[in-house]
Parts: C-alpha cells; structure tokens; sequence
C-alpha cells in the first residue's frame, strides 16, 4: 500500500511504455521517463505528437511497399527515376540508407521481411507475389537482390532469382566483401572467403 | 529535391525527436522510429499517450520537491512515515531507489540538482533554504545525507551539513565503501581507500 503512493501512476506508466521499446532496459526506460519530467511540456508534446502523426499519416506505397504519407510514394510517382531497374529489399528503413548513398536512381520494392521457415514466414506472407507481378507490367531489365547478407536473406534472394532466372532479366546481388575500415585481423573467416571469392583485378 | 520525396516527413520527425532523447544516438533513433511504423495504432498510441499524461499531471511536491500528481505527496502526506528522520537527495529518481529498498521509512527532500560552479548552479538555485526551512517546521532528528558519491554530491552535502551542525541534528551519509558483487582487484583506487576508512570491526 505505501509503496504504491510512492511512485506515481503516470511515472511507472511511462517507465513500462519504454520499457516495451527495442534495446530499452528498465533502466534506460527508467533514465528516459525522469528526462521527460525535466524537459518542458513542448519538448515533451513534440515526441508525443510525433509518434502519434506517424501512426496517423503512414501508409504502405502501393507500389513498392515503402513506407509513405502518399500512396504511390514519392520515388515510385517521380519522373526522374530509372523505371528500369528494381532493388528489392526488405525493410522500409533499407531504401533510407540506400537512398543515402546518392548513387542509385532506380526502382525499389520492400519485401516486408525475409522467409524464415523456423518463424513460420513463406514467401506467401512477404510481398514476393507483387513483385513477380510488377516485374511483367514494369520494363524491368535489372534486378539487385539486396537482402541482408543472413542465411534468410540468402534464401530469400535465392527464391526470387529462382523465378527470374526464367525470365529475361538481368540479376545481381551487392557485392560482399571487406568492409571499409575493417582490419583483416579481425573478419570473421566468411567475410573473407567472399572477399577472396570476389576479388578483383587491378587494372 | 528527389531526396525529400524519398522519405516521409513523419518519419524523419520522429527519428529527431528520437534522437533528442539521453543515450540515444541517430541509429537508435532510427530503429526506434521504424519499430513504430512496425507495431499497431494501439501500441504507439499507449506510448504517444503516457509521455502526454506525464507532462499533463505531474506535479513538484510542495513540500518535498518530489515529483507527484497530487501535492503533498504521498510521502509526505502519509500517516505511517516516520517524520523525525529526513533523507536529502539531488534527484526524484534516487527517491524510487530508496524507496525500493524498503529499508527506509522516513521523509525525503529532493534538491533538484547538485552545487556546480562550472554550470553556474549555486545553493540558491537548488531547493536548500526550502529544506532549512523545513527542518524548522518539522521535528527532525536526523538528515542523512544522500547525494552521489561525487565531487559536486560531496560539496553539497558539506554545504548542508555545514548549516545543520550548528543545530543539534544527528546528520549522516550513505556508507562508501566496496559494491557488493565487486571485485577487489577492479576498484578504484577512492574507493578502496573509503572501504578502509570505513572498516567495521567484527564482533
């Protein structure tokens, strides 16, 4: 009983809604909610407000399955875009960090996932279909399958290139390989067989 | 241009608001914001909602300066709290940590911060003469003293402690000494030196 007029309602209420939160321990929720008694009230509405809009103006592009606030979003409905290439990924937050780099231009189409047959995911549960049929009514001559270089993304990049191996369209993976500012000493042994597998000539 | 259409505004609102956040670096932000766009209406709702409810209906006790949703607080308005001993913290946070222990039954008075002189924070700044004033009004028997084991907890403690030893009040501070579970080999140096100072005959 005294404990429970020790610590407020709205206090432990917040510290649980943290909590929930990926990479969030107890104490971090614990650090984060006793921030948002410091700050002012307009701080605090901000991050309020932002979560709420996001649940309110997100949508899934109908098109590529990007997320959007417009469906179709704003690289499928762009002029300037190469129509001719499609870069198949697996999350929405893949085509920001693809995006970021500034040296693609084409198409992108978001799984929503990888198959995972422990998880119970089959490609009837990913957005896999609507991408076969994009392919037939887009004129698509590339592909880059750029899942995530796990064993699931592995399948799942090989099941797509199953289908279009039939087809007339050209495939290709990202290259794996040696990171930028890695050291050799400390690769794992697999990152360096793709290394070796995949290195190339000096001209 | 292109590049604003690639990612909803919403999205990159939140991930700011995210990143404002202590411990949170623009990854995390990152992460965080697409976990939301994964989960239902529901979820974020709860979360948008207890931040919101927080800012709305905490209070600062005016009597103790923790926080509260109604004033006096819990604490302090309780008929079952010893109210001759009287517990001096910097932050509301460090009055849960007490309070879990359930070792301690007295009153608290929460400082709101530490004396600084690098960031400008001198007594009168934090809730000090509010706690001189109190003792005055309450019949105090003992303070201890509870600020971190720092070197601006310290300063603060010597401050407070300097005004009460002129008054017949038995003041304390927290034990320093070795963490349970720490090893031996990997203290610090300080703290090793307190552990002695502080060694307790065994009976």
């Amino acid at each position: 009983m005294e404990n429970d007029n020790t610590t407020s309602n709205v206090i432990t209420n917040l510290i649980t809604e943290f909590s929930k939160l990926p990479g969030i321990g107890p104490k971090s929720a614990q650090r984060l909610t006793y921030y948002m008694v410091k700050i002012t009230k307009d701080q605090a509405f901000n991050l309020s407000k932002a979560i709420a809009e996001l649940k309110e103006k997100i949508l899934s592009c109908s098109e590529c399955f990007n997320i959007t606030e417009q469906s179709p979003c704003g690289i499928c409905s762009s002029e300037t875009r190469d129509t001719s290439i499609i870069c198949v990924v697996e999350q929405p937050i893949d085509v920001i960090h693809i995006e970021r780099t500034g040296v693609y231009n084409g198409l992108y189409h978001v799984l929503n996932g990888v198959i995972s047959p422990i998880n119970g995911i089959g490609p009837e549960n990913l957005k896999i279909n609507e991408f076969f049929q994009r392919i037939f009514s887009l004129q698509i001559k590339e592909v880059i399958l750029a899942t995530n270089p796990s064993m699931e993304g592995e399948v799942t990049s090989m099941y797509i290139n199953n289908f279009l191996s039939e087809k007339n369209i050209k495939t290709s993976v990202l290259a794996r390989g040696l990171p930028i500012g890695s050291d050799l000493e400390y690769t794992d042994d697999l990152t360096l067989v793709k290394a070796l597998e995949g290195r190339k000539l000096l001209e």
